[in-house]
């Protein structure tokens, strides 16, 4: 298992786009803001998606640019399309990832495109990002959705989410991920699929999931996934958003309990709990009428912890508080 | 990991002794009859403490003699001291478990006893077990609460816990389980605790584990437990309970969640999960004023789910609906 790993927020995209509610692009660079700051490293901050269509991300151009000024961040961006990619890397996006249902069903419903149509796009944006400068060339992600299964098809063949991992690299994405947009995933599935993808295109070219806790399997995914190698979580401050166009499928992994999780095992995230949930504020005020998701806001620390939780045989019963 | 997981229900004694409210007797025996009828082979039903600390627990004798009538079901009950264990093994409970809570602290409140007098009061129960004629002789376990931390200590040594484990054993319990009561734990320290006892006491001895779901890390933990060989696993219909004398501790494991879980990762666990939902309505029309926990039976199953969900390669993208 990894020793650093990366949670990469994508409640500013992922989160945002579910909600009725539009925050506001003083609020949305906040809570960019306070995130980096408590440490977080990876941040989806928007979509670049038509505003008639996502009215909630008309600002995308914007908050990408101002993410942007943050040191250290790295700024990812979602794209449907070339057009959207272009706009994406015009502001300055460090990374940018298109999603690929794997489920045709939910891809002409959600992309409105059939695969091979989003496969051709793949092909346009890959020729874009060969064409930036070095140093401004984003890296471009490919994202397996529905890989789990999809609430339109049911179950979803893994021989073809493979064949849709190697497509994906073949028409030009750097890496895939693995997306349970429908929460359908289980622990023993996830190991399997990262398996049988890593061999097909290579352990480099996949290195992040994107899990959701529908069902409430979201932590106990993520530690399947960390066990295979997996560098890269995906999580959702307050556990807002899912995905608009799976009906009954709803809720990121709460970034929160995803936190503690592997701070309590003596990973490193790089993040200070306590300043991570007091980000939720932000949150809160600038969506006063959203539910926020998540166990350990509600409970709290533990008493006296300190990362790295009961590690080692010698740990002292009454430890001292977190310095 | 093992193929089939043993499920322990102990929502009508952890549940119910952490609510205001009393559930009437009849509406016991029928959440009894209906989860044993779902397939769930093993329920600690009651408490043997006296009805002025926990009214709730008023009817435990009767509602173990009922329980006993139902075939295959193992029927467990908590016992605090040598008294109720007496009651608990003539109304026949097959199974009895004493807690000792590792946090001395905790002990005392919880118990009003210290590890010494604890221990004596096993080594009394364990007498008494071994009287028993053969066939009504329960199998008699120790708990080893706060076994991950404590609201009242903070971190417990991991130390402390492999000695009262011994402790335990040497007194005369047959088994020792580890008790999660605060919601402390991590995947980690559940691997790590597991292993250290076991190389104590024998992998024998520590078949089951207790999980809470405080900080949402509880299907995680349970996770890490089956990967560590780990065989029952206790849960709580609609994640009711948690610990009246642990402030800030609720939540135990969802059954819902961890037979879903367990199920769609092709894990045998006797369990209709349909059947099992449909337990949700007894408890809720009994009590209207309780919240039920668990995001399976909000989320429902899967489109077309059967259990082993996706396993295989050539799972196919129409599956059948479950039988």
């Amino acid at each position: 298992m990894t020793q650093f790993v990366l949670i990469s927020e994508v409640g500013p995209r992922d989160g945002l786009q579910s909600l009725k509610s539009i925050m506001p692009t003083a609020a949305k660079k906040a809570w960019i803001e306070a995130e980096a700051a408590a440490g977080v490293r990876e941040i989806e901050v928007g979509s670049f998606v038509p505003p008639t269509l996502l009215p909630q991300m008309a600002d995308a151009a914007e908050i990408v640019a101002h993410a942007c000024t943050i040191p250290g961040l790295t700024v990812a961006a979602l794209v449907p399309n070339l057009f959207g990619a272009r706009n994406a890397i015009a502001a300055g996006a460090h990374k940018i990832s298109l999603p690929l249902s794997v489920s045709e069903t939910h891809s002409l419903k959600n992309l409105r495109r059939s695969h091979d149509q989003v496969l051709d796009e793949v092909r346009a944006i890959a020729a874009l990002v060969a064409e930036q400068p070095e140093g401004k060339r984003p890296h471009f992600e490919g994202g397996l959705a529905t890989a789990f299964g999809c609430t339109l098809e049911g179950a979803v063949a893994e021989d073809q989410v493979v064949r849709m991992a190697a497509a994906l690299i073949e028409a030009g994405c750097a890496e895939v991920g693995l997306s349970d947009t429908t929460g359908y995933a289980n622990p023993a599935q996830v190991k399997r699929l990262i398996r049988r993808v890593r061999a097909e295109v290579g352990a480099q070219r996949l290195t992040g999931v994107h899990l959701h806790n529908t069902r409430g399997l979201g932590l106990a995914n993520a530690l399947a996934a960390l066990e295979e190698g997996i560098t890269t979580l995906d999580a959702s401050l307050g556990g807002i958003g899912g995905c608009p166009f799976a009906p009954g499928a709803s809720g990121n992994i709460v970034t929160e309990d995803l936190a503690f999780m592997l701070d309590s095992m003596g990973l490193d995230t790089g993040i200070d709990l306590e300043r991570l949930l007091a980000v939720r504020e932000i949150v809160k005020a600038a969506l006063p009428d959203e539910q926020l998701y998540g166990f350990t806001p509600d409970a709290g620390l533990p008493l006296g912890y300190r990362g790295g939780w009961g590690l080692g045989p010698t740990s002292s019963s009454h430890s001292p508080s977190t310095p």
